[in-house]
């Protein structure tokens, strides 16, 4: 048997016993995990230190390496989150619904854990223990692949993790660390049905794209958010401001951030010279549709010279650009938002009842707005805690995923002799 | 752009408009495809007698072909399949929950459909209408690819069904046929990631082990059923050899029957003599395990002496035969069926509250029985109607999907000019 294979087994009856451990019992653990970081902090920052030493050494740029370092304050916040999981309700055990048949049998729809959840990620070492911290909550034993460049790290914290939980009575391995560089090894583990229930890539849109193009086990999609802002014929044009600016500029690396910008003809003259140079000021490069240079020309508005193509309405900048298209109507904003949008977060602004409606019903996505930054777009900011990642696909769970998007149910019935006729 | 790409393209588009219409339309559509139908069925047969005198000539087995036949009959009972659908409410726009922020902003998760489903399966061509329907009530346009030797009445099927949605005015695009034997159009069906939301594979474990292996589209595995029943202890003899043979011989082809029974020792020698001849007088063949043949050679029990291996724990026979294992204790049980069960269908028989407690909460199955018959995992014995299949797996729908399995959520959010901070 591989040593993939092996801990994969390890992980399902870990599960089999984590399934059935308390609140009071996980919650435990989770304080116990959360103490132990902290305790071993400056042997996790000397693990930390070499992996910095080595991605250093091969040429990794500074924003990448801010990813990477751990400091006693990131360690402390770390702890934190894992303290913070302590608060949420856990989702084991409550019943979805239940109702009995004409012949007597009862049944009722219970949430249970997934099992074993396999996470595929790259180089932040924070997500070894939010994954974990959350696996562990909902009742999921965890398999985690971090990033090569964080091995020494991620290997301290799940050690530490996993010896915390055992501390507390349950299975060590609930929680395990695939410790090795090899790329086999994740393909191995995207290949373990029957043992491993689901993989949750967290990542670029390239580790997605593999995952989900060489998995067996059934993959959550998360991540790739091309969104969009309709103003709308009858939006109020400072609300609206402000919803792009903070939609835009308040982190614009982030799957939540918007994209595009569509904007109805009958205001378009009225608001980009006002979006125009408050964007510009905030250092957004913007890229206009034919008509908004048209207007930019007749307005002398020099900031939305510069011409949008094809390419920029499929683009998700992850930076400060942002594309601005006018539209004809609101058929017109839901054709674009259909045929570009990853069906992420979208958001119109408007005063007008029916195109509220409309917006909401008809465009597809995981989170559709009214008068609301697509920021909103998180499991903090929608009262879940803190989240696995935002769903990108619609089977099984949309938009952020908190401790209930790990679980699934069973159906528990009772009778009394019940056979079928 | 490929033959299969424009169909998904066209599929999507339709799906748009179809996600919109009301439960109202789509029942007045479901109502036309089964008149529809039930007026084309001298064409339908004649379509069918195509199919059959191929697969004669290609030599089908007479069971195959009577799978492949359609009659009046049963092209009645297609149609009365479609009206069925008619009854069941519309999963569509339920508000699953809501809450409202501090910050005000109001947040609902509202049902949806999935989008595009894709549907492969075997010989049936009853499955290209009951799919259609299922799909059409949820508000999903389905792309349905079904086994070539069925290619003639699938098609016609297929065409009576689209052109009478489109009578009443849904896209006629809401319901296609893959009319083509070629194998590469199914491999390009499930790697349409981005057009088609989730695929269904229904046939033998070859089809689905094929899908899952092929697919980067999201899969619903469905049908493995290696399901238990374990008589504990503390049963009521008479019940458990009533649910028995129910689970066994009222239709041993299906996924939900029982293939391994296992019995506790300290009732192995009043309970052998009675199941033993009763199995065996329906025809059953049993496998026993060592020390069910010690006893048989004990009591004088010959149908008992057959040797089951280690294989025969793993095996689904779909048959009329049964593996009996004696097991020590309710934890044995368990064990066992963690080992080799499939978590689709577990049950118990037993008068112990903490036996039955146990079972419950630690076997991990979509369906969990308490003396009742595993032959009750099914959408109609459930109350959910039809249903497009039994999910195996644990991601997005467990156990009989019925209509609401075919559906996704959305988050709905409310402002009033809300930026995050």
């Amino acid at each position: 048997m591989s040593s993939i294979r092996e801990m994969a087994v390890r992980a399902r009856q870990a599960a089999r016993s984590l399934g059935q451990a308390s609140a009071k019992q996980k919650n435990a653990a989770l304080l116990a995990m959360a103490d132990s970081l902290v305790a071993g902090t400056d042997d996790l920052i000397a693990a930390n230190n070499r992996d910095i030493e080595a991605a250093r050494e091969r040429g990794m740029t500074d924003s990448m390496l801010d990813r990477l370092t751990l400091t006693p304050q990131r360690v402390a916040d770390i702890a934190e989150g894992l303290r913070q999981i302590v608060q949420l309700p856990d989702p084991v055990g409550e019943t979805l619904d239940g109702w009995t048949r004409p012949n007597g049998l009862q049944i009722q729809r219970v949430r249970v854990p997934l099992g074993v959840i396999g996470i595929i990620y790259e180089s932040r070492p924070n997500v070894t223990a939010d994954a974990a911290g959350l696996c562990l909550k909902s009742g999921n034993a965890c398999l985690l692949r971090g990033g090569s460049e964080a091995l020494h790290s991620n290997a301290f914290i799940a050690d530490r993790l996993s010896k915390a939980a055992e501390s507390e009575g349950l299975p060590a391995d609930s929680i395990q660390l695939i410790a090795t560089a090899d790329r086999e090894a994740a393909r191995e583990l995207m290949r373990m049905n029957g043992l491993v229930d689901v993989l949750i890539p967290r990542g670029g849109a390239g580790l997605i794209r593999s995952v989900i193009e060489n998995a067996t086990v059934p993959v959550i999609e998360t991540g790739t958010g091309n969104c969009h802002i309709y103003v709308d014929g009858s939006a109020d044009l400072d609300s609206a401001l402000q919803i792009i600016v903070n939609a835009k500029c308040s982190r614009p690396s982030v799957c939540n951030a918007v994209e595009t910008v569509l904007i109805h003809e009958v205001i378009a003259e009225d608001f980009l010279p006002i979006v125009g140079p408050r964007l510009s000021e905030s250092g957004v490069e913007i890229r206009g549709c034919e008509r908004t240079r048209e207007i930019a020309v007749e307005m002398g508005l020099p900031v939305l010279i510069r011409p949008a193509t094809e390419d920029d309405w499929h683009t998700e900048y992850s930076s400060l650009v942002l594309a601005i298209r006018i539209v004809d109507s609101l058929d017109d904003a839901l054709t674009h938002i259909h045929t570009y949008g990853t069906r992420h977060s979208e958001s119109i602004i408007t005063e007008d009842y029916s195109s509220s409606r409309r917006f909401l019903n008809e465009v597809d996505a995981a989170c559709v707005y009214v008068n609301a930054s697509t920021r909103f777009s998180d499991g903090f900011e929608f009262g879940f805690g803190a989240e696995i990642g935002i769903s990108n696909q619609k089977l099984h769970a949309r938009g952020p995923m908190g401790l209930r998007e790990l679980t699934t149910y069973k159906y528990v019935i009772r009778g009394d002799g019940q056979i079928r006729e």
